[in-house]
């Protein structure tokens, strides 16, 4: 007889996630789960940073391909990879989570459930961000469905913007590119899968089931004021910059040579467009002056020179053999493919 | 031919819609649309209100029998609910957006997404809140999927909490109960359904379809400090008292003849029933001490002594005869119904 299971149960399971281990300490945040809304008390001096993020089953990830725990740290990492871009301070988090009827019923159901939390909080804590609060309901279909919050602070006045670029600066990303498709494409075949599912992956060497947002990264640059613009690498470089030159009114010139293509991509089938393309990565894409010295790394991150801002409206690539052609936004976008 | 409607498209919609009508002037919001993050600063001497709400088709609405306006305008009164609950005032609302593929494709699904937007901004600007960001996406099924997330502010320390009521507290409601369950029951017979094709809905007589988030009384009851707890009621009052009592580790007295009977309920099967089970009446429920003089109407709102709060931790109920009961929490639960 399958176990009833309400709203309160999963909003219970939740709070014992949490209890599980010791939640991060916030002094930020003076009431979570329990009463019609969160309270927090951002740090004086401090602007709040707020974004929202969709973790959908058959959009965002798939249930027969990604680990549970995989999809809680990916759902978590999407928000607090916005927050890096803009050099904040993860505050709090908020999970909206709505599940099918049929998973709380059996015990794989519940298994993945507990997985998705136990993924969820594991970033969590290594981040210090709290989980305060979020919606719990019954999907309408059979797709797990969730949406993540995540609240963050930053100096007045300091946030990075995607619209501070300005032509002449210098563009830099951070860690390597292409991994996140790379590994994608891997689990994608059925040899990789079973192989997968012999052991937990290892979060360092999983740039698709881990990402590791760089907060520390975005950090390091708001307090050292190197970066003039940023933002976070979730669509595909050819997109992002796109995003990043629309909003500051630039174009750029970047080089395929100097990108840094993640070992994983780097000996498939075409590693210079899962860099460009395949999105996911959650690196920082950053511009700064080109008076500014940019370390080699920061917080134990590669940065790479990959380009940079100019003038005109437009993007363009030069490849190995020195030909120049346009960059096309060509990673992920809803709806259109 | 389709159009093609790319993410773009939609944000690009959401953004026209909220230009179509100028926004509300918020001094809070120093960053909307179009970063990695939104940038607020809440006023100072403030904290910072939290809450997020699923409007799931399927499970919070049909499309058959809701309005898109109605389904904008409830998505986000859900969120204004809770932060009139605890007497603060909005800053700004997130809406996340999932929409099946089809939709942007017809005519029909076009006008609906339109219908939507509007219905939410026109609320949005009743309530002075303005729309600082969000996701979108397709859906993986045939429902359209929105959750809403709203940021409020109360003075340092003086939210209105659920956890905060004593035994002896008068418990009061305002507007009233059972409108939203009787107009739904109205709208879910075909008669209803083709008459109220037939024209907008009056929002102040569509309980429903257009229920008024109680934001000034919530904000008067804080700032006069009038209540020592207080919720709104989304769940059903049966529900929601039960959730009031746990919190504050209480029980509660209340009395069958006292409810506030809203007269679309009160000449149907079961009015009673309706009023404290029927829920998304988004009125208050709050808790006053015996020495507090509670005004018969507070913002225009009506306000109805209902029962009284005890040190038991149960909830009993008395009807029109003086019988007594046990009254179950009995509203809307996720998952059980």
């Amino acid at each position: 007889m399958a176990k009833p299971f309400g709203e309160l149960d999963l909003i219970r399971r939740i709070r014992e996630s949490a209890k599980s281990a010791p939640q991060p300490k916030s002094r930020s945040l003076l009431l979570g789960i329990g009463d019609d809304c969160a309270i927090l008390r951002p740090p004086r001096g401090h602007d709040l940073l707020v974004t929202t993020d969709f973790s959908l089953e058959g959009r965002h990830f798939r249930r027969d391909l990604h680990p549970a725990q995989s999809v809680g740290h990916r759902a978590l990492a999407r928000g607090l990879s916005d927050l890096a871009a803009m050099g904040a301070s993860p505050l709090a988090a908020f999970l909206s989570l709505a599940l099918p009827a049929e998973l709380p019923a059996t015990r794989a159901g519940r298994a993945w459930i507990t997985g998705f939390l136990a993924g969820f909080q594991a970033l969590a804590r290594a981040c210090s961000v709290p989980l305060a609060g979020g919606d719990t309901s019954e999907a309408p279909s059979s797709h797990v469905l969730a949406d993540i919050i995540l609240l963050g602070s930053a100096p007045r006045d300091r946030a990075l913007r995607r619209s501070a670029g300005r032509p002449g600066d210098i563009l830099y990303v951070t860690g390597r590119l292409g991994g996140s498709a790379a590994e994608l494409a891997g689990l994608s075949s059925n040899s990789v899968r079973s192989r997968h599912r012999s052991g937990p992956a290892d979060p360092n060497r999983s740039p698709h089931l881990y990402p590791q947002p760089r907060l520390a990264v975005g950090q390091a640059l708001l307090r050292r004021r190197l970066a003039t613009a940023a933002i976070d690498l979730s669509d595909g470089l050819s997109t992002d910059l796109a995003h990043l030159c629309q909003e500051s009114s630039v174009g750029a010139e970047i080089s395929e040579v100097s990108l840094p293509i993640h070992p994983l991509a780097a000996f498939g089938e075409d590693p210079v467009s899962q860099a460009l393309n395949g999105g996911e990565d959650y690196e920082l894409l950053f511009a700064a002056r080109p008076s500014t010295k940019i370390p080699h790394t920061i917080a134990g991150v590669a940065i790479t020179r990959i380009g940079t801002l100019t003038g005109g409206q437009k993007i363009h690539i030069t490849d190995a053999r020195g030909r120049r052609r346009p960059l096309r936004p060509a990673g992920w976008e809803h709806f259109s493919r």
